[in-house]
């Protein structure tokens, strides 16, 4: 019996939202479709975020109405504020999600809002979501780098984790908004968190802009976190985090958990296929390795004493 | 006092040797005093083969009597035969490294020899090596994967690796030639050499096909390695494992070390100008992830408290 990593595909949310060319709802329900047969039982797959500010996600309500995920496997939509999460609540998802970041700077680009406020937006998320009996998600963002701020201070982090565990947020995602955290910066931000929030309520997301995505998802695994993020094909980007690559590619990521011996429920080759159709699909490089790699020449995985 | 890892920069040798347009040896020996005013101390730079079976390395005497390292910095490179070695310490290469594969179809594809003749000609290597006064490094190939018989068992790898320390090489280095090794089959691997052989005698030589060099050698590390090998650029790929993909980039790896708190003695930055040169000179495409993203924007490393 293999322990269980619950992975959660960011794919049709972050993997989509920086595209300039828009994607047609129809294209991201055949996406979910494929991930949900490949085995994701997570899929964030939408933002109720203003069309204005974001216009790839602008089929968040046409795009939950068109899928229809397997017995067990779940939903998550993004909503910055407490119009989002009513928009949200009105559809299926199962999981409503608010960002939050570790620095002014970027709090205020992003959002146009300070910390505190993102705070009390956050919190009226919460409330809603829980309401309606959703699970919620609190993403602290830029958790070791921001781009206009440099080095982010662990305290930093730990204000924003703790003020939204405070408000009820069922799990923290820790999002590497920069791409730059090594395995030392998660260890180090995490031995920190686990002091005060239970790591079953902590998961990571990482951004491969340095090569450290897979690195540093391993020592997150390594301190005993088990619910992980990614993008098929390393999609994504955030609109405001220029320079910053894509999400860690969900190709390598369970192939490198799988082969570390944890059930991520996922056929990576399937999650492979999946990644080199949609890449082609909307004419973008592949950023996984694994992907082309399993591709060319399938793998079985290693038996445990081989 | 930070600890040290000998960081052994092969883009010189493992970087170029695949390479269909020649390179003159004008421009790989300013790639090496590039590599060595980033702070490169232990350079492996041409390999003593057949020219006609590796024509980029024809010019492994030129190019050696053409680099004046700077005090204490080694130059290492390969000699797959005593012919090899007879060539190499004629020149002043600090140490000899010779190649056995962990598979039969391997190494006869890549050697038209069985393990027994490998290792036969690796002692007569050793040998010529340490009667010369020069250090010697035995590498083994395909430690978790091979192209031609896929999986390869640990106890594989044990017995070549077993053979060489006791035909007095004084280092191992574990070739990850296809670039499946996973950061799971890397610990897997380490645990039971290191129960035969010191770990402070073992090296890893990562590719990154599958995207896993950087956890592969975190993995390594949190085993007790301390010799890791990268080529700039993440260049490289071996000329008989088709679909190979480049070396770990030593961009990556540093970046990482660095992060962790071990001194590698190079500047990352340096060597991200020296990537962006070479690759430019060559008009091939950086693998880095680490070196653009920090020509980009400069960052600095986190201090300890932060």
């Amino acid at each position: 019996m293999r322990e269980a990593i619950r992975f959660v595909e960011v794919g049709p949310r972050d993997g989509l939202q920086n595209l300039a060319a828009p994607v047609s709802t129809a294209l991201k329900a055949r996406l979910c479709e494929k991930l949900f047969a490949a085995g994701v039982c997570r899929l964030e797959c939408a933002s109720f975020v203003s069309p204005a500010h974001v216009p790839q996600m602008a089929d968040a309500e046409a795009l939950l109405a068109a899928i229809s995920p397997p017995d067990g496997a779940e939903l998550d939509a993004l909503a910055p504020n407490a119009r989002g999460a009513l928009r949200a609540v009105a559809t299926r998802a199962d999981r409503i999600s608010v960002f939050v970041a570790a620095t002014q700077s970027f709090a205020q680009r992003n959002t146009r809002c300070s910390i505190e406020q993102c705070l009390e937006r956050a919190g009226e998320v919460r409330k809603i979501a829980s309401g309606a009996g959703r699970q919620t998600r609190g993403y602290v963002s830029c958790i070791a780098d921001c781009p206009y701020e440099g080095l982010v201070p662990t305290r930093a982090v730990m204000h924003v984790a703790r003020a939204l565990i405070h408000a009820g947020f069922d799990e923290i995602a820790l999002g590497d908004t920069i791409g730059s955290t090594s395995p030392a910066d998660m260890r180090r931000l995490l031995r920190a968190l686990k002091q005060e929030i239970p790591v079953a309520r902590l998961a990571v997301h990482c951004h491969d802009t340095y090569g450290m995505a897979a690195a540093s998802t391993l020592a997150a695994i390594e301190e005993g976190v088990r619910i992980v993020d990614g993008a098929v094909a390393g999609l994504g980007g955030c609109p405001f985090a220029p320079g910053a690559a894509g999400n860690a590619a969900s190709e390598d990521l369970v192939f490198m958990l799988e082969g570390l011996g944890f059930d991520t429920g996922i056929d990576c080759l399937a999650l492979a296929e999946t990644g080199r159709w949609l890449t082609r699909e909307l004419g973008l490089s592949n950023a996984s390795r694994t992907g082309p790699a399993l591709l060319a020449r399938p793998i079985t995985a290693r038996p445990a004493e081989f």
